[in-house]
C-alpha cells in the first residue's frame, strides 16, 4: 500500500492531549487514511460511488476492523453494514451510530468516513478501558448516501426504514445507462434483497451521526464541534415568468414586458425573505434558464428554481408561502405572468430537545462551549429521523469546503467530537 | 403556381383610394405575394437564406420585373442586383433605393421585400405617368442582409462600400460546415468576384430604404409610416460577476457571495438607465449563463450580455459608460468581483436633417402627420450610411411582430409609404 498521506497530514498538527479515555488520535488518522486510499483520485480526492466496487472495498475494510474489535458484523440486503456490540441488556433497543463510506466523484475524505470511524473509535475506546455498555450498540455503514450515481441518494438508510419505493428504484438509470438492479448485482445484491432490508424500527432507540459541518459556522465560532438542532427539509419550486420577447433595438423601454427584469426583481426580493422567518432559514436560486437567450432579443420567458429550507416544517412552509406571494406580486408589478410547479417538499427533521440538552451537558463536561446549529444538507439521520429519534454532532470544516478534495477537518476537532460522542452514548446507557 | 395567398390577404382590406399617380396597390400585393411563394414554409413563413437558391430565384424574378419596366439590370460580384434608370442627366450621381430579398429561417414576407417592391413601384408609376427623372435612379437588391446563414449579415451592402474584410469573410462557416466561398459558388459567385463588387461611392448621391418598423411605435401613433431619425449602432458588453459557489443548505444568508443576486441587482438597474440618456436609448440583457447552475448550489459565476443602442454615438457611448459604472458599483456593494469584455461597438448612423425635413414636407403634402422614430435594428442603410447620406422610411408593423410568419403590414400602409417615397425622390430630382 502507498504511503498513508492523509494520516501523516492529520497527525502533523495533532495535540496528543486528546488521547485519553482510550481514544487514539493516531488510530483515527490511520483509519481515515486507509479509507482514503480506496478510490483515490489523481487530485488526491475520493471516488467511491454508491454500490461501486470501491465502496464495497471500503465496507469490507471497516467490517474487518469491526470483527477485530469484537463486534458481530452483518451486511443487509441493501448493502448496509452493521457491527453490533450486545450490551448487558441484550433485548433492549439498540443505540445506532454511524454514517456512510460512499463519496461524490472527486469528493473529500471526511464526509461520511468520519462518522463511521468515530462510532468505531467509541467501541475501540470501550475495549481499551474495559467498559461494557448496558444497551446494545450498533455501528451502521449506510450504502449510497450521496447518490452521485443515480442523482438521488440515501438508498441505504431508506431501505432500513422501508421508505425506498421499489417501483421508484426500478426506474433509476445511471450515467452509463445501467439500472439500479444491474448495479446492485455488481456487488452481490438484488432488488429482492434490497426490499428485504427493512428493519423493525422498534429495535432501535436512537440514531446518532457524526458528520462534518460542510459550512463555516463552527469555524467562525472557533469551536471543534457543535450540536445539530434539526435537519432542514428542502422545498424546490420551479417558477416561470412569461413576458414578451421582442427585438432589443426596436422595442422602446416603456413598451417592454421583459421576463428577465421581473425575474431579477424576484431574485433580489427572495434573497431578503429568509431573515423574516428565522436565522436558520435559507432560500437560494441556483438554476435558471432564459428564453430565447439571444443577445439582441428581450427575454420572453425565464424559469428558475428556488431551493427553500428551514429546520421546522412550519417556518419552512411559511417561507415557501412568502416566496410564492412575492412571485405573484412581482409578476403583477411588471405586467408579466407567472406559474409555479412544486418539485419537492421534504419534511424537516427536528432533533429531540432532550437529546440536545444531554449533548450540552456532555460538551460542558468536555470543556467545549455548547453551540447549536442547523443542518442545511440532508443526511442518513434525516431518513431515520422520520421514524425514530435522532441526534447529530457536526465537526468543524475548514472554510466550509466539501464535496471536493480540499475538504478538511483537523484531527484535534475530529477527536474532540469523538470524546463528546462517546460520553453522550455512555450517558444514554445510564438512562432507562 | 399555387394560389397567391398573400396577395388575396393584402387586397382584402385595401382601400383603392390610394391608387393614384400611377401607383397600384394590386401590383404591389401581387408582387409581394409572388415573392412569398419562393421559399414558403409550412407555417406560411419565408425561408430564403442569404446566397441560397431561393434568394437567387427571388432576385431573378425581381430582375425580370425590372427588365420589363425598362431598367438596365446587372448583378455585381457579391450577388447584389441593380436596376438602373438613366435619368435625363446621365452623368450625375444616382439616387439608390431598395432593400433585400433574403429572410431569416421561417421569417415573414415584408422585412426586405417591401423595400425592393416599393422602389420598383416608383419606377412603374413613373412609367405609367410618363415621368422621367432628372437624375439616374437605381433600384438595389442587396444580398444576405439577415445573415441567418453565417451569424452576421449585411454581406451584400458591405461589398459595395468595400467594408467586408475578405480575410474575415474567409473565416465564415455555416451550420453545415460550408465556407463563405463554397456558398458563393452555389450561386455562381466567388471570393474574387465578391471583392470586385466595391463601387465608387461618389457615383451615388443618396440611398433611401423603405422597411417595416419591426416595432410598435407607428401602431401606437396610428400612422401608416414614419421618418427614421437615425440607425442605432449596438454595443455588446459581456459582463461576468464572480461570487462564491456554496451549498444552498449549509451557507447562512449573511455569509453568501451570490453572483446571481448581484447580477439581479445589475439587471434591475440597467433597465432604468436608458431613460437617463434619451428616449431612443435602449439597453437589453437577453443572454445569460449561471454557473454551476445547480438547484442546490449558490451561483458562483454569472455572465450576461448587455446590448446597448442609441442613434447618436455620444449618447450611446455615455450609456455604455453608465452601464459599466453600474456593474462596478453593484459588484462592490455585493462583495463580488466583475469583469467585462466589449464584444462589438458599431457606430450609429445619423440621418441627414435636411433629408428628414424634405420627408416632413412630403408627408404633409400626402396628408400624413410627420412622425419621427429611431431605427433600433441595423439595415443595409446603416452600412451605406457610413459612406454616403441615407434616408429611411418605416412602414407600420402589426403588433411590432417581425422575423416570424405572423409579420404583417397592411397594404394601405405599404402603398401610402410608396407615395411618400415616390414624391420624396421626385423632390430630390428637383434639387441640384
Amino acid at each position: 500500500m502507498k504511503e498513508n498521506f492523509l494520516k501523516e497530514a492529520l497527525c502533523r498538527s495533532y495535540d496528543d492531549i486528546y488521547d485519553y479515555n482510550g481514544v487514539s488520535g493516531e488510530r483515527v488518522a490511520s483509519r481515515l487514511g486507509q479509507l482514503a486510499m480506496i478510490g483515490l483520485t489523481k487530485d488526491r480526492g475520493s471516488n467511491r460511488p454508491g454500490y461501486s466496487r470501491a465502496e464495497k472495498e471500503a465496507k469490507d475494510l471497516v467490517s474487518d476492523w469491526m470483527h477485530k474489535a469484537g463486534l458481530d458484523v452483518y451486511m443487509d440486503g441493501a448493502g448496509n453494514v452493521f457491527g453490533r456490540c450486545k450490551g448487558n441488556k441484550v433485548t433492549q433497543p439498540a443505540i445506532l451510530c454511524g454514517s456512510h463510506l460512499d463519496s461524490v466523484p472527486n469528493g473529500g475524505h471526511f464526509d461520511g468516513p468520519l462518522g463511521v470511524i468515530a462510532a468505531l473509535e467509541v467501541v475501540e475506546a470501550w475495549k481499551e478501558t474495559g467498559y461494557n455498555p448496558e444497551k446494545p450498540f450498533e455501528i451502521a455503514v449506510f450504502s449510497d448516501e450521496e447518490g452521485a450515481r443515480f442523482n438521488g441518494g440515501l438508498n441505504g438508510s431508506e431501505a432500513i426504514v422501508g421508505k425506498g419505493s421499489l417501483a421508484e428504484k426500478m426506474k433509476l438509470v445511471d450515467g452509463e445507462g445501467r439500472s439500479f438492479s444491474e448495479v446492485l448485482q455488481d456487488v452481490g445484491l438484488s432488488l429482492d434483497s434490497y426490499a428485504g432490508a427493512k428493519r423493525d424500527m422498534e429495535e432501535i432507540e436512537l440514531f446518532v451521526e457524526v458528520h462534518i459541518e460542510q459550512g463555516k459556522r463552527l469555524e467562525k465560532e472557533n469551536l471543534p464541534c457543535g450540536i445539530v438542532t434539526g435537519i432542514a427539509g428542502p422545498c424546490w419550486l420551479e417558477i416561470t415568468f412569461h413576458g414578451e420577447a421582442g427585438h432589443a433595438g426596436n422595442t422602446p423601454m416603456e413598451d417592454r414586458k421583459d421576463a428577465l427584469v421581473a425575474a431579477a426583481a424576484f431574485i433580489q426580493t427572495v434573497h431578503t425573505l429568509p431573515q423574516q422567518v428565522s436565522d436558520s432559514a435559507v432560500a437560494t436560486i441556483g438554476k435558471m434558464k432564459v428564453k430565447p437567450n439571444g443577445v439582441n432579443v428581450i427575454p420572453g420567458e425565464v424559469s428558475l428554481y428556488v431551493d427553500i429550507r428551514d429546520i421546522t416544517q412550519e417556518r419552512r412552509d411559511s417561507l415557501v408561502t412568502l416566496v410564492l406571494a412575492t412571485a405573484n406580486k412581482i409578476a403583477a408589478d411588471y405586467k408579466v405572468t407567472v406559474v409555479h410547479d412544486e418539485k419537492m417538499r421534504v419534511a424537516p427533521v427536528p432533533i429531540d430537545e432532550g437529546k440536545q440538552a444531554l449533548l450540552v451537558e456532555t460538551m460542558e463536561e468536555e470543556l467545549i462551549r455548547p453551540y447549536h446549529l442547523p443542518s442545511g444538507a440532508g443526511h442518513d439521520a434525516m431518513i431515520l429521523g422520520s421514524e425514530i429519534p435522532v441526534a447529530m454532532l457536526f465537526t468543524r470544516s475548514k472554510e466550509g469546503v466539501s464535496h471536493n478534495p480540499a475538504e478538511w477537518s483537523d484531527l484535534n476537532d475530529c477527536v474532540q467530537t469523538i470524546h463528546v460522542l462517546k460520553k453522550f452514548i455512555e450517558k444514554l446507557n445510564s438512562e432507562n
